[in-house]
C-alpha cells in the first residue's frame, strides 16, 4: 500500500512524500520523490539520492536545491530514508548517531538483532525501484545514483556492484573505505560481525576502495570532496580511493573543492554540476 | 560586541552567522548573512530578508537556495531573526506560534509587557544596518528589502514607510492587511492595544493596505502569491492590496503563481526572479 503524505508544487513539478510498507525491511517506510512537470506520457530518467548519517528522506529535499535542475533536465529524484524506522526497529544501545536508526549504511546486515530489518542494500537495489515504477513514469533503463557521506558510500558500493542498473554514479564527501575508518568499522562490525581480517569477504562488499580493486571497468563516476571537510582526515579516506584507481584507466573524476566543508552548503553549491553530469549518461 | 558563530563556504562566497547585543531589543540576537566572493574592496548592495511566523534567521538560509543568485549578482543577503529572543523575553501566555517569540511582526510595541523588547521595526530600520556596515563592505545607498508572509508584511510596511532607505521591495505571500485578518488583529491588538477603530493611527502604520492609501509614489514592488496557498483566503488579503492600488499608477506587480502553496518550495521556485528584480534597482 502506497500512501501519498504530501504533494507540493516546486519549480513547475511536484515534490511528493510517500509512505509504504517494506517487506524487505519489515517496517513502514517514507520516501520523497520529485517528479518534473511533463506534457505527455513519455518516461523519464531518475537519480536515486542516498543521504548521510542522521538524515531522513527530507534533508536533501529541503536543503540541496536540486529540484530546479531536475525540472530543467526532466529527471525524477528519488530520496529514500537512511535506515529502517519505527518503535519496533532495534537501535544502538546508546542511540548513537552513527549506528542503528538513521545509519543503515546501505548494506544487508547478517548479525542479530539487525539482520531482520537492516537490509537497506536490497531495499535500494530491488524493492524501492519496483515501488517507483508502479508510481510514476520512470524509465528503468535510465537510472543513476548519487549520495552524500554515508550515502556517498552507498552510491559508490551499490553502483559499482550493479553496473547494469545504473548509468552513472556520483558522490559528495563519500566514506570511501568503511573498513578503514571509525564510522565504518563500527557499522560493519555491528551489522556484519567480526573485523576486516576475520570477515573480509563480507566487509569488502561494502567498501568502495576494496570493490574497486577487482574492477577493470565501471560506469562514469564523479566525486566532489571539500578540502575543509571536518571529517576528511579521520573518516572519509579520499586518498585511499584515489590510490586504488591510480593504476587503472577508469572513468572516475575525483575533485577537491577548495574551502568547502561537509554540509549541505557544499552540496547545494555543486548539485547542479552533478545533475548535469548524470544527465549526459541518462539521455 | 559582534561574535561570529559560523562561517561556511557556499557558491564561492560565505554564509555566516553572528550574535550581537541589541540595545533596541534589550537582548542578545542572532542574524545570518551571505557575503559573496569579492576580489576587491568595492562596496556591494544588500537585500534584507524578513522571515515569517515561527522562523529564525536560519530558515531562509537553509531552504531558499538564494546564495547562488546573491553570488551571481554580488549582493549581500541579510537575514535577521523574527522577534527578540531569550528566557527574559516575554512570550504569549500559551506560547502560541502567532504572537510573542518568533512573531515580532516588525513593529514597535507600545503595550506592556511587550514594549521593552518587541521593537523589531527600529531594529531592522536603524540598529541592524549600522551593525552590518561595521561588519562588511555594504553600500548603504543600495539596499532593498524582501520577505515572506509576516516578513512580507514587514518588507512592505518598512519599505513603504522608508522610501529613501530601500531601492526596491518584494514579498512572497505577504500578510497584506494585518488590520483585517486573525493573525494581524491578534498581533496589533496585543502589541499596540485597542482595535482598528479605536487605535487606527497606530495600527495603520503597520498595515500595507492602509499605508498605500496615502501614497502616490513608491519604489518598485514585486509580490508573488501562490494560488493554492492555504492561508490566502483567511490571512493574506492579497485582493484588498490589489484593490488599494487599482486607481493609482504605482510601479507594483502582483503575480498569482498557479498551484503554489505557502512553503519554502514556493519561495525557492521564484527567489531567482526576486533577486534579479532587485538587482535591476541596486546596480
Amino acid at each position: 500500500m502506497l500512501k501519498e503524505l504530501s504533494s507540493v508544487k516546486s519549480f513547475g513539478g511536484f515534490q511528493k512524500r510517500f509512505q509504504h510498507y517494506s517487506d524487505v525491511l519489515s517496517c513502514s517506510m517514507h520516501f520523497s520523490i520529485y517528479i518534473p512537470s511533463t506534457s505527455g506520457i513519455e518516461k523519464m530518467p531518475a537519480i536515486y539520492w542516498l543521504s548521510g548519517l542522521t538524515c531522513t528522506d527530507e534533508n536533501f529535499v529541503t536543503k540541496a536545491g536540486a529540484q530546479k535542475y531536475a525540472e530543467e533536465n526532466k529527471i525524477i529524484l528519488i530520496c529514500p530514508d537512511t535506515s529502517p524506522r519505527g518503535d519496533s526497529i532495534p537501535d544502538d544501545d546508546k542511540a548513537a548517531y552513527d549506528f542503528g536508526l538513521g545509519a543503515g549504511f546501505y548494506l544487508n546486515a547478517t548479525e542479530s538483532p539487525w539482520s531482520e530489518n537492516y537490509r537497506m542494500y536490497d531495499y535500494i537495489v530491488f524493492e524501492l525501484p519496483a515501488v517507483i515504477e508502479s508510481l510514476c513514469p520512470v524509465d528503468p533503463s535510465r537510472v543513476s545514483i548519487s549520495g552524500h557521506s554515508m550515502g556517498g558510500h552507498g552510491a559508490l558500493t551499490i553502483g559499482l556492484r550493479n553496473p547494469s542498473n545504473y548509468c552513472s554514479i556520483s558522490a559528495f564527501s563519500p566514506i570511501c573505505a568503511p573498513s578503514s575508518c571509525p564510522w565504518g568499522r563500527k557499522a560493519l562490525s555491528g551489522y556484519l560481525g567480526g573485523d576486516y581480517e576475520s570477515n573480509k569477504s563480507s566487509w569488502a562488499n561494502y567498501d568502495a576502495v576494496e570493490l574497486i580493486k577487482d574492477i577493470d571497468s565501471c560506469v562514469p563516476i564523479l566525486i566532489d570532496q571539500g578540502s575543509d571537510d571536518e571529517f576528511l582526515e579521520e573518516q572519509l579516506n579520499t586518498d585511499l580511493f584515489i590510490q586504488s584507481i591510480s593504476n587503472k584507466n577508469l572513468p572516475i573524476n575525483v575533485r577537491y573543492q577548495e574551502g568547502y566543508d561537509h554540509s549541505y552548503f557544499f552540496i547545494s553549491s555543486f548539485i547542479d554540476q552533478h545533475i548535469k553530469f548524470h544527465s549526459e549518461f541518462l539521455s
